[in-house]
């Protein structure tokens, strides 16, 4: 009997596992039946770009957080596929901090190689998952938009790669409800222009925060005021750009600080993180976690402890990214085909708590890094996924990281190493903060 | 054994429909068991503002297409509840183009005096209603966002109340994906203040065109260029407004519209409708149909024919609103109290067919208002709603129709006859475009 498995997102997550299958079927293997529902009309998840805010053209919530002119915030070497390197795709070595449409094109490029378009009912949210006990198998109720209809689907296996930086975590403040201008989350920002002269408010220190405010002072917003909860971000910034304390109320466009410093205000932009949401999810099967390294309830990271037959891609906070998502989707996929056996629920239970504990253990960034390359390296050795040089790419990040703190405005004008060639990133022909342009023709052209 | 009726959402048409039963209730009947699930923190539906847009902080699509400064667009004389009158609330008569926190005061003063607060669930979005054959009930899913558990109940009847102006229809057109600016739906428009000194392009010559870009003009706007499909709304507007064909493209800035004419343009406004969406509801009970005055497969607007022990409120096109909610949920309750037998499936069905049929003959506007005029005397004939004079509520709509043709910035200064009292409605005493507080203070000061 074909077993079914069901993969929920055709973004980085749910592509790694769909490329992880199709690799396994070219080597002569014989594999489950694969569907792949996802909610948007194309592949690419979060880095597919799309205008849209709040609904889309179906009422479904908008997936994407993705917004124009966006680069890469990590070095891509710390990222590279080991089984479909950047030089691989372009022909050529290319710079370290592509703009989206760069790294879409690399996504992309590696699953239409594979040749597993064919695999995704694109347009297709899924509503609801069920474990039937009496079958032994999921229900699964998904919308086929165009269709207009529902389809239920019983499969053996899903896999959830619907991603967790969709659906924003909004705080609300004292004045909110009255401030005279746009009050948005980061997951609704778009075009850094509609900024332009405006004195621009964010809460919130984590990346968003780092780079939106980036992108509104480069497209020329008249200033930047971040503000922190527990500490700055402590970058060497520009001087339209202020780091103050806790945002305390709103009063009409008076941002007042708990410090009692206050500033006039155009926008406010909540950089205030993501949630972990899978409301299609019934209540057993619902992962609960926080964002972190070590997820809750996730044996080896992936499997859902209370049923294992339900699998979780990428659900933890990222330094590694695609190559962590691949060792994961590879070792899902062994899972599923009985190459790698699962050992019994108290032992799943105890791998994860001890993960928690390391995690808890970890001292620094550098020391999170290490953990997660670790990690990846761990899941990676279970399977025939090629592999990459983990301490290369954990390197990348270490000098990324010294890098943004001599200079967060011109980070990105360094490149780093392969840890798949070896060969180290050209320099990009144009500073960040003066390269306006983030089409691909414009990042490939040698400079 | 006593009967369990879900009502879904506590808008206008929810609390109609439980103040229905506990007027029922109060009368001696015995009633079935109620509960009413709402997915706000409050009730009042549409007219509970709220600042946020997208994603509420659960992460459900925000419901609310509330903006600041918002007035009734129609006269209150047109929705005046028949059991509890804008002068017994007010005690005293007030002027008939309400802002939102005084129609939202009216509302919420029936429903407090008549106790019903405690049958609703706040925070509880219903995930996924499905009827099950062999209980011959609905299994309904419903999420307690508060207690992050879900909730299976089995209910005898559901009426679903949740209103068809939360779902934005949003087209798109060439350009969109590059233009540098704000492009938004009327349903996350929150504060005109954001469009100072700007100018907006509207999309659409509905309700939301006329109103936002009304308001937009009111809080200063630099100009409002409306493009439309069809035909032009053809008001006397202000010389900073124009209306124009079709919009072509976008191209960085700059609108170009069909006739080749072109602007530039800081701001998109989509006044493109909204969608009957209930993504809840499986495919055999879920409504589909087009907003207009005859629904689709409701019998009598209200009971959904395939399965009528489902019904629908509120679901119509409307010119009449919370006084013909009532009329449906007073007519509701006798269904399923046995007051009212429902006739076979053929017989429904012809009625569904004949009502639209009755709408396809009208031949404008006046006969749309006598056409709902008409139907929600019908129903409330049927039941005992205390019922109001249709013919002087057709009245007041008909000469708001003239004010608005003399003078589309000033029809709001005019005051209507109440259908309930026969009392002429005072003149506010600031004219409308003057008024920049729209507090509900300062609209019952006596001018």
């Amino acid at each position: 009997m074909t077993k079914r498995v069901a993969i929920i997102g055709a973004g980085p997550s749910g592509l790694a596992q769909l490329r992880a299958f199709q690799s396994a079927k070219e080597g002569g293997a014989d594999i489950p039946e694969i569907v792949c529902y996802e909610k948007q009309d194309d592949w690419g998840g979060l880095w597919k770009y799309s205008w849209r805010t709040g609904l889309d053209e179906y009422g479904e919530p908008v997936h994407g957080s993705m917004y124009r002119y966006l680069w890469s915030n990590g070095p891509k070497e710390g990222l590279e596929f080991a089984d479909y390197g950047f030089e691989q795709h372009f022909g050529k070595p290319i710079a370290s901090f592509p703009p989206r449409a760069v790294l879409f094109d690399y996504i992309e490029g590696r699953v239409k190689k594979a040749g597993v378009r064919d695999w995704i009912k694109f347009n297709h949210p899924v509503r609801r998952v069920e474990y039937d006990d009496a079958k032994g198998q999921f229900r699964m109720v998904v919308q086929d938009q165009v269709g207009d209809r529902e389809i239920v689907d019983y499969v053996d296996h899903v896999i959830c790669a619907s991603g967790h930086f969709s659906t924003p975590n909004v705080p609300e403040y004292p004045g909110f409800d009255s401030f005279p201008g746009r009050v948005l989350h980061a997951h609704d920002f778009r075009d850094a222009v509609e900024f332009k002269d405006r004195d621009i408010l964010i809460l919130g220190t984590s990346y968003s925060a780092e780079d939106i405010g980036s992108q509104c002072w480069k497209y020329g917003c008249k200033s930047v005021t971040v503000a922190h909860r527990t500490a700055p971000m402590g970058y060497d910034w520009p001087d339209n750009w202020a780091e103050v304390p806790k945002l305390d109320r709103m009063d009409g466009k008076t941002a007042h600080f708990i410090d009692g410093t206050s500033k006039e205000i155009d926008a406010i932009i909540l950089c205030t993180g993501y949630q972990h949401h899978f409301p299609f999810m019934e209540d057993a099967l619902r992962l609960r976690t926080a964002n972190r390294l070590a997820t809750a309830d996730l044996y080896k990271g992936v499997a859902y402890v209370a049923n294992p037959r339900l699998m979780y891609l990428g659900m933890q906070d990222q330094w590694y990214t695609f190559n962590m998502f691949d060792a994961q989707a590879w070792w899902a996929r062994d899972v599923i085909m009985g190459r790698i056996a699962l050992p019994d629920e108290a032992t799943m239970r105890a791998d994860v708590e001890a993960r928690i504990a390391s995690e808890d253990a970890i001292e620094d960034d550098y020391g999170a890094i290490r953990y997660q390359g670790a990690y990846t390296k761990e899941l990676m050795d279970e399977t025939d996924y090629p592999g990459f040089d983990v301490e290369a790419a954990n390197q990348a990040f270490f000098e990324w990281k010294k890098n943004k703190k001599k200079g967060i405005m011109e980070f990105r004008n360094n490149g780093h190493v392969s840890p798949l060639t070896g060969t180290m990133a050209p320099a990009h022909h144009t500073p960040w903060n003066e390269a306006l342009d983030d089409s691909l023709k414009s990042y490939l052209q040698t400079g």
